[in-house]
């Protein structure tokens, strides 16, 4: 008999990676191809289908594809709908409809940060948790919410946007055209603004203060404080501040069992971490104190994307099958 | 064959109201005895199952009781505990084994705001609702959140107090420890504090410089707003720009269809909710705007408690079933 696999897709600005994937996490067969953000969104899809068919023709009867699960920035859940997505000059798309005028198989939508959190639940460090948050720590803050083991959409598809909470009233102009934005500040392009704001406000040394602006990245910045460079550390220090403050709203809302953090500027780990945590058990509700656990995601930069699209479409194709037999 | 009903069981500080109902919120029969806030919690049980034993003998086989459902501050829906509830000096208590030593049936526990979130569902304004935000306004600010038509009740039972998260950083003092939450601002008693500040800060004429401590509740600011007074006025306007202002947050996370107001200051209607409206559509990312419906609960004061502890068993009874058929 055929191996059930599926198809996850994860497009981003620049690249969009895609893989065929069974569902104990074995990725048969991966692949990147540059997306081209400047085409229309048929000529991504049909440069991705030509691979796919090749794969097909060389495994001959030996797969399945049982469905097919997409991440991207502004998918929406319900619809299947891309509104304008920022870097992609696609306009308005339905990817469901563009993929089954391809191939005919359930297809699901939705963005990168609750693909990430589906894919901590099935293969990742998610896997006994109802309830929890995936926080993405990237040029900006993405989030997925896990409430009774199902994916928060809300009524229109459109939840979790907790990149875009007010954590500091009147703060730093965010690219959605208000102020003080978490992910202003909580984010890899915060923590350089937090960055650039301590080097203009003081003449202290730093490491940081010899490099070019293109230089500033959030990787030299989490160097420098591997240095001991104390303008660094204390970026570090004041992005987990606003970050855990705010934090702990989330916890008064959703009680989570566990936090987890992916993404980039995750990976700076304690530099991170540690002051988030102070601060968020600092501004609990006595009720929720040393209760939530704030986790790394265990899966690798290059796998949780698309691992992540592939647990969309298993757990929705998991939902159907129970909801038929019920 | 006999009418199945529930018995919705809404405790509080001073009274304790109880009920049976059908499951078209048809109350057969509904009385309110003192709490005796005094008294250990078994006392309170006792003299209320010697009234329902009163009603079944009249009733004499017409009614059967399918379960029990118990709406009560700090009553965790997991563990049926009751730890420590403000007002009531009871200690800790597990409420299913007390309310099985009298009748064995199925019970479940709840906080009064989680109760009343799924008593507009059944019974109210959230009828055909499945993603919405149900918000008391009483002396403090309760929260009772719906995702997928379901409550969401955290990994511990603790999910949903949004009374408690930080509204103005280093704010109000509040009872639960800590600075600024939301509750200091938003409710019946931070309205009452918002009039003193703007009293004491100037020498504004105002209809309410007249009162006494005691005489000045939320009624009586209800009032004078009603006659113009401009005080009044400026303090529901701050009152709404602070709530408002988090309900964006609240969007955020959760796009819901609608938040539903219920208690007190919520019949205030638009000296309360114009603002809101407000300072939340001014404060919200730009898909979620002008998409958010703000609504007053519509069922009375005196019924919307126990019909609330009643859909909390209809609802639990509904879902066993579905699990059973399954």
């Amino acid at each position: 008999m055929a191996e059930k696999v599926v198809l996850g897709i994860d497009i981003g600005g620049t690249n969009t990676a895609f893989g065929l994937i069974g569902q104990k996490s074995d990725i048969l067969f991966q692949e990147s191809i540059p997306t081209e953000s400047k085409k229309p969104a048929d000529d991504l899809f049909r440069r991705l289908f030509s691979k796919i068919k090749e794969v097909r023709e060389i495994k001959n009867g030996e797969l399945q594809i049982a469905g097919v699960g997409i991440g991207v920035p502004n998918g929406n859940y319900y619809s299947g709908m891309v509104e304008n997505p920022p870097n992609l000059s696609w306009g308005d798309v339905n990817l469901i409809d563009l993929v089954q005028q391809e191939i005919n198989l359930p297809v699901v939508v939705t963005n990168d940060a609750n693909a990430a959190a589906l894919g901590e639940m099935y293969y990742g460090i998610a896997k006994n948790m109802k309830d929890f948050l995936l926080i993405t720590l990237g040029t900006g803050l993405g989030s997925g919410i896990v409430v009774n083991g199902r994916v928060v959409y809300g009524h229109d598809g459109y939840a979790g946007e907790m990149g875009h909470m007010t954590a500091v009233r009147d703060g730093r102009s965010c690219s959605c055209g208000r102020r003080g934005c978490l992910e202003t500040y909580a984010s890899a392009s915060g923590l350089r603004r937090t960055v650039i704001d301590l080097l203009m406000d003081s003449s202290r040394s730093s490491i940081l203060r010899t490099l070019s602006d293109d230089q500033l990245t959030s990787k030299k910045i989490y160097e420098a404080a591997e240095k001991g460079d104390k303008l660094a550390l204390d970026a570090f220090e004041f992005t987990g501040k606003i970050l855990g403050r705010k934090l702990a709203d989330s916890i008064a809302y959703l009680s989570p069992e566990a936090i987890i953090f992916s993404g980039g500027l995750a990976e700076a780990g304690d530099y991170i971490l540690k002051p988030v945590r102070f601060y968020m058990e600092k501004n609990l509700l006595t009720i929720y104190k040393n209760k939530v656990k704030l986790l790394q995601s265990g899966l690798s930069a290059g796998k949780s994307a698309i691992l992540g699209a592939a647990a969309l479409i298993w757990n929705e194709l998991r939902q159907k099958g129970e909801d038929e037999e019920s």
